[in-house]
Formats: C-alpha cells, structure tokens, sequence
C-alpha cells in the first residue's frame, strides 16, 4: 500500500487527490491544508465580494467530509506541512489548532502549495483598510470593512485581471473606484491596442484609471501616494500586484527552483526529487508557442498538471504539454479574451517574425438584430501561416472565438485551416463565414502573398500614402490625418490620380473594403498594402 | 482576358464572383440570376416572416449596384440560363423582363442554381394557403396569407431546421401550430435522444407535435390528412419537406450526376466538364468523417465550396475538404447544434465502432449564478480516440462548446486533446475543466480501458445488475425501473451486497458519480461498467 501526501487542497492538490483514489482504490491519500478549506473557488471571490456570488458557502466546491465519504480521502484542514525530511521520506506536520508537531511519512509527495500575493515592502502597505484578495477570509475582510466603514472610496493597485474582476464588483457595490497602474496600459498580458479597448470601458464606468503610475505609500487616514505625487484619499485599498509562489518548503526541502522563483519540475510534474511532485500557481512552466518559461496562476492548467502528476504517481505514462495563457475576463458587460502569444511575449521570445492581422466583424450576421462587433487580432508566422495567438474584445462571442482558436493552435493549425472551418452557423450565432474564418481568409490571402500588411507605424512616421477608400461621408466622419479619400467605388476610374512610386497604405473602416481596393490596385501596378482592421483599429491603436 | 459566367447569385454565386474579381482584375465577370435579387439572407427568411428582422431590405446582403460599383461585375437579375452549349462554350440566356433570348459566350462556366423545396405530388398540395419556404417572394407570401386571412392556425409539414424556425416564428406571431413529421423524430440530422430534448421544448411552447405521420393530402378549407388519418385545420400550410438539387441545367447539358441526383463535381469543384464549375446546394459533397458522399445544403460550405471554385478558375491550387455537417439550430432559448457524424450516419455508413459517452455539465461554473445543464454526446473510435462527432443541447453555451468540437474534428484531434485543452475560463463563461474537457477525460478513460461504458440497451434486456450510487432522496424522485440505490458514500463498506459474477451498471444522476464508482468497483474485482450521461440521459432517452 502506497501512502500519498497533498501538500495543498485547494486547486490542484484536491484534483490530483480526487484522481490519484481513482486510479489506485488502494492508496492512502492525506491532504495537508493550512487553511480552513479545500478546494474552494478563487477565481469567484471577487463576485462574491461584490455579492453577486451570494454566499460564502456557494465557493465551497468539496468539503473535507466529501473527499472522505466519496473519495477516503483524509483532508487535514488547518494542517500546515512545515518541512519535508527528504531522506526519511516524512512530511512535518503542524496541527493549528492545538500547536502539536506530528511527522507523517510518505511514499509519494505532491506539493501544491500555490501561491500568495505580492505585498511590496512600502509605507503604509500594512494599514488598517489595505486588503489583497486571495482566499475566502481575504474577501470576507474586504466586504466587512466596505460595511462597517460605509466604505465610498476605493483605490485598486494594479490592473490585472483578478483586479479588475475586483473593481466591478466594487463598483456594483456603488463605491468610486481608482486604480493606479505602473504600466502604460491595463491587464498586461493582452497588446495595448486590446487593453485600450477595456481602458475605455472602465472609463466609461466612471472608474478612474492612473497608468504609468506606481504605488508609493499608503499614508493614515487612508491616502494612496502615487510615483506621480498623486494622491487618493480611499476607504479601502486593495492591492492586485499578482502573486508569488509559495517556494518556502521546497526551497528549505533543497528541491531545485527555475529561473523564476517557481519549483521546477519536467513534463511529469515530477521535481529534482524522485518522490516529489509539485503542481499549480507554485511551479514553473513552459509556454507552447514561445517555449519560454515561466509563472501563471490558473485554475485550468493546475488542474491539468495535478491529473499528470496523479498518473505519474501511478506509473502511467503521462506528460503536461505546458500552457498556452488562454485568459478571459468581462467587465461591465464587454469582454476580453486571448490564446497563446501575445506581440509583447513574441517579442520578449524573440521571435520576431509574425504578422499580424486585426479585423471587426460581427459576433453574428448582421441581417440579425443585435449584432455588435468583436474586435479580433491573430497573429501567425507569415511563412506557413501556423498560428501563434489570437486576443479579442467586444459584447458577445468572444468567449466562443478565442475558444476556438485555442482548440486551433493546440492542434497546431494554420490560417488556412481557419479558412476552411465548418462552424455553427445560425444568425443568432454566426455567420456564414464566421469572424475565425475571416480571420483565417485574410490572414491566408498574407501567406499567400495576395495582400500585403501595412504597418501601422508607418502611417505616422513612413514614406507611403494612406488612401481611406471609405465613402466622403464615413471619411468626414473622422480619418487618419495623412489620408486621402478615394471611394472604393470611384478607383477603378481614378487609377491616374495615384502615385505609381510611392506605398500605397489603404484603409478602409475595418479593413474589408481596403482589401478589395488592395487587390485591384496590386493587379494594376500600383505597391499596395493594407491597414489591417482600418479606421476601428487605428481608433484603438491611438485611443 | 477571359470571359467568367456564373449561374446564380444568391450565396455560392455571389461569393465566386466576388473572389474572381479579386483574383482576376481583367476578367468580364457576369453573373445571371432568374430572381430579383443577388447575395440575399436565405437563412434569415423564418426570422423575416415572424418580424424578428422587420424589414425586407434587411436581408439584402449585397445589390447588383454594389457588385458593379465594387467589383465591376455585370449582375443581370430576371435572367434565366435556359441551357448550355458546351461544344460552343455558350449559355442561352431568356430576360424575363421582354422574353428575349440571347447567347453569352464563356471561358469558364460556375454554375450556382441552389436547390428547390420539396412539393410532393399530393392532392391539394397546390391549393392557396400552402406554401413553402425558400426566397424573400415566399416569405412575403407567408407574411401576406397571416395578415389577410388572419390566420389563426398553422401546420408545418416537416421538423427539419427549416421547418423549425419556421414553427418558432409562428408561434412568435401568435398562431396556434402543428408539425407533421413522418419520422419518428424532430430534427433528423441529430440522434434521437437528441432530438427528444428539443421535442420537449416545442410542446413546452404548444407546439402541437405529431410524428410518425406523412402528409397524405390538403383538402379545400385547409385541412391537412395525415397517414394516422387525422384531420388538422389550418389557415396556412407550410411545407418544409427539404430541398431537392436544381439540375435541370446540368442535367440537359449532359454533365455527370451523382448517386443523390447533385451535380458531380472533384475537390476543385469542377464538373465532368473542364470548363465548368459548380457549387453550392446543387452539387454532391462527401463528408469528411463518414466519407459518404450526399447532398446538404448549408450557406458555409456554399461559400468554401465558391472560393475553391474561384482559386481553380484562376489555376490556383485548391481543394475542398468536404464537408462536417456542422449545424445549429435555436429554438424557444434552448440550443442544439451539432458537427461530425451522428450515431444514425455512422451506422448508415457502416462504421459500426464507435463508442459515445453522454454528459451534462453546466455551461460555466456552478458557483457563479444562473449556470444551465448542456446535454453533450461525444462519438469517438474507442481504440485511438478519434472524435468523431458530437450533438449537444442547452440554454447557454451549446455553439461554443459544438465549435471547438468543430475545430477539434477538422483538425482530426483525439479525446486525449480534448482532455488537454486549455478553453478560456472565467466563471460566467466556463470551468477549470470545461465541458469540452470533461468531455474529453470520460472519453480518454474509456480508450485507456479505465472506464467500461454499458450499454442503455442493456438496462431493459440484458442481465446486468443496475447500481443507483444516489443518495435515497434523489432515488426516491425518480429512478431507473430495475435500479438498486446504494449510495456512494457507503459503497465502500457495502461491497458485500454486490454479486461478482453480474456485470453492474452503475448509474447516477449525470455520470460523475458512477465514474467514481466504476473506478472503486472495478479495482476491487467486480465488473462495472457505467450508464453514460446517468439518469439524466435516461430521461432522454425515454422522453
């Protein structure tokens, strides 16, 4: 009988548990959580803070009595593994509740201890009304502090996803909410002209956002302090500068750690020990486009590498293929999403030879009422069209879309394959060419050399000429500065009006127009590229 | 410069036109179209007669105007192809405006001419107030009858997806409505237990169903007899009985059928003649996992099937894949769509081993408010996991997750990929381990052999012992006839109750508990297997 300790019940750990009884009845399976819950719901409490999850108990998912009625499972909650005796195989164990100090031995150790977040050593972070939001007790402090102080005023540092998840819910809780960020744009892992997209969506929900400044202090009274000399008075103060891993027992235990602070661990999860696993916000893992590695505190991959580690335990050949970031989030009503790299995490790679392609279609067919428009990016290796990672905001279907395009670049496609895709078309939810297969058809007419991508950069600082074939009216409406109207309609009797030397860069509103106007001025001698995504995206891209 | 003729310009038409243009600024493109209308929402008509897109320019796509200011294509609506000269590389074009008749000469022929609704030869099926449903004119008609008659009763002979709209839009009108269907089923593309939920839906919303009844005969009045005898009264009468190929064109000119009467076209899409094309509804199309070759009329392949066409004409490289016979259908809120083979196509088809495992996760994340059940059926080959179709149903979520299935298949992905996907989670939108996962984990334990499915069939014939693992409460509301209840968190230490020489069919209510169960079982020498999709699908499956 082999004996199994989880260090860790939350995500990873009670999944890896769960499994492990299912694939070997035999076992004897110990769970070791610090704190007083398995396997709740992070990712809901910031809902829960802002009571649209009603009550603690719906993030509860398993409790310690079900893990040992379904499973015989033995969760020691309010247990904290204090060390690993690596050569006598035991964990120490120490029991909150009564101080006691107990060692328990093990055949297979899975550490999965998770992370904790980033509290950085300044003035005042450690105020009464400062709050990081990690745990049920973490929520439970932030909604007993908006009660009793009839909280008004609130300041949120750092605008990643789990923080802006936060500002909603606090702005549904009818408080005025400020975010301070030290980058130039909000949720970092998505490209600028995507986070401008949300950056107006908060704005327009009267939450005042600070870019490009840093956290200073937290004076009394409270007022937050800002790299700008900014200050904000707040009723509460969150910070959501991300987390760190939680390294202690493995590091103190001699286990190796990667380059970023994360335990290290190969494709079985297994760690520099032969009888240690680790999986979940804790370790290092490797992304699938980039290849680089790295840290990410997600629910669906920890779940993926606790059921490796459980079928490594078990002998079961088994291999975690690494991570791909698919990340999604809304917020007030518009949501944002992406798959795979981004042109930052392409660029931080070095690999610098992608193209990129945005375009606006709409989540369903336009004949339909109530069709809003998805602003889509892909990005894809211009040689053979493979696929490298999509982002996407707007109302409705970008959940289905970046989905899609995860299933795509998991399974290794190229743009013609989305070319190609047979999707459920109904105008309530598509069209007959749906935005992923757009998507694939210009980015293929790209690899194909039928259209050439202007960039967006030259449009400011380049020798060429940006031609808006738009109608007069549309171009009245609001242009590039540099543009000249000539109406798609009007080209093919106006070919002499154009300069046969110079680029031509046409653009349209979302980039279906320009293509057309593309094609035929290519066929007729003329060097033309296209903005890609039009006069939208260029809102986007100078917004 | 070469001269390109297409017939017809409704979607495969309009859309090869439209890419010859862009591939060929030289060539004189011409498009003829017996109706008033090029490029018009076909799949908007049952929404236009129940006012949900209000005006009929909505459906409009694109005008003749547009195609000639655009694409300096010649679109001569009111002309018919009255037949080809193929030594001569002409077509024999009637104006119906003046009844002229004249010769238009071609390089390369495309020949779009859709397909036509099914009109049995039946008495009374020509009467006022019978009509079907298949160009803007119809839908006016329909329109007209409601308005002027008042109409107060409807039958629609036929439960396909059409069909369905149709009765949704009905209803939505306040007419009273009955469905004639002479298979035992709604919906046939979807397998039956299916179909049975969206059954369920229609009588929800007095739809009065009757199936297993043909049409026999309309008499004067309008009563419509049907092959149980009954008599239904109507003011209108539609008849939604399918499309049939127009080939009367390809027919004459002596091109090659196929076996279901389309016109026999190559992966170019190019006829028995190497200088005509032919796309869209009226061509044979081979589906890619069944690989039988059959008819379907759908706007998507329509428009892969044109670009293809397009590619060839201009000595591109090109090929179409066939088709997966991805389709959805929404129906008083709920969803149901589906991609890939079904269980009754791969029977026809003679591929006979195939496994499916049912489930019913929720679309996102329980602990987040308002998650609804999607019924999900995945057909894979249970030795290496191959997917090969899958049908799901629900409120919310059904096109996403039939989507990525969708691509899965295209990209020929196994159960295992599935297991390892990495979908966009946020609890409004999904799980750490989305239904496509979960979907893909039960499947890779049947393929693992961790998993023995039984068979439904067996329930009611064969000589296994049904194991109910519910608690007593939920047996109590509702359980399977020959069931025992043993609930799963005393199975452990009520193993004795159990025989060992009976195979068990472990039962619970979605599936999730009995697989723990199978596991615990199975590992202690009994032969489990589970009742896939639990009670729940039961309930389907005998609705």
């Amino acid at each position: 009988m082999k004996r199994i300790v989880v260090v860790g019940g939350v995500a990873g750990g009670a999944t890896c548990a769960a499994r492990l009884r299912r694939l070997d009845e035999e076992a004897e399976i110990t769970i070791l959580e610090r704190g007083p819950h398995v396997s709740y719901a992070t990712c809901g409490l910031p809902y829960f803070v802002g009571s649209v999850i009603p009550r603690e108990s719906d993030l509860l998912v398993a409790t310690p009595k079900l893990f040992q009625e379904r499973f015989a499972i033995d969760v020691r909650t309010g247990h904290e593994a204090m060390a690993i005796r690596r050569i006598e195989q035991q964990v120490v164990v120490r029991s909150l509740a009564d101080d006691k100090t107990y060692h328990l031995p093990y055949d297979a150790l899975v550490l999965a201890p998770g992370a904790s977040p980033v509290r950085p050593p300044l003035p005042g972070i450690d105020l009464e009304g400062v709050f990081t939001l990690r745990t049920v007790e973490d929520a439970r402090r932030i909604i007993e502090r908006v009660g009793k102080v009839g909280a008004r005023k609130a300041v949120v540092v750092g605008a990643g996803f789990i923080g802006l998840e936060l500002v909603e819910n606090l702005v549904g809780l009818g408080l005025e909410v400020s975010v301070v960020e030290k980058a130039p744009q909000v949720l970092p892992p998505v490209d600028p002209e995507v986070a401008g997209v949300m950056a107006t969506v908060l704005r327009n929900n009267n939450v005042a956002l600070y870019l490009m400044e840093g956290l200073v202090a937290i004076e009394e009274g409270l007022v937050v302090r800002t790299t700008s000399g900014r200050e904000l008075a707040a009723d509460l103060v969150v910070l959501s500068l991300g987390v760190r891993p939680e390294t202690r027992l493995a590091r103190e235990a001699g286990l190796e750690l990667g380059p970023h602070g994360g335990i290290l661990v190969n494709e079985e999860m297994l760690t520099s020990d032969p009888r240690i696993w680790a999986v979940g916000d804790a370790v290092e893992v490797t992304h699938v486009v980039t290849e680089q590695t790295g840290l990410l505190a997600l629910a669906g991959p920890a779940q993926r590498e606790a059921r490796v580690a459980a079928d490594s335990i078990c002998g079961r050949p088994s291999r975690f293929r690494g991570v791909q970031g698919t990340a999604i989030l809304q917020l007030f009503g518009t949501t944002v999403a992406m798959t795979g790299a981004s042109e930052r995490s392409l660029g931080m790679a070095g690999m610098l030879g992608y193209s990129v392609v945005h375009l606006h279609p709409g989540d369903h067919a336009g004949y339909y009422p109530g069709a809003t428009p998805i602003d889509l990016k892909l990005l894809f290796r211009p040689y053979d069209g493979k696929i490298l990672g999509a982002q996407a905001v707007g109302r409705k279907g970008v959940d289905k879309r970046i989905d899609v395009l995860a299933m795509a670049l998991q399974m290794g496609a190229t743009v013609f394959d989305l070319e190609q895709s047979e999707l459920a078309y109904a105008p309530q939810y598509g069209s007959a060419r749906d935005p992923v297969n757009l998507a694939g058809m210009i980015a293929a007419n790209v690899v194909r050399g039928d259209l050439s991508l202007g960039s967006w950069e030259d449009v400011i600082s380049g020798p060429g000429l940006v031609v808006d074939v738009r109608s007069p009216e549309e171009f009245e409406r609001g242009h590039i500065p540099s543009a000249i109207n000539l109406p798609l309609p009007q080209l093919r009797r106006r070919l002499g009006e154009l300069p046969r030397d110079r680029q031509l860069l046409v653009c349209c509103q979302v980039g279906q127009r320009a293509y057309y106007a593309a094609r035929l001025l290519s066929q007729r001698g003329f060097q033309a590229s296209i903005l890609s995504g039009g006069y939208r995206t260029w809102q986007d891209l100078t917004a």
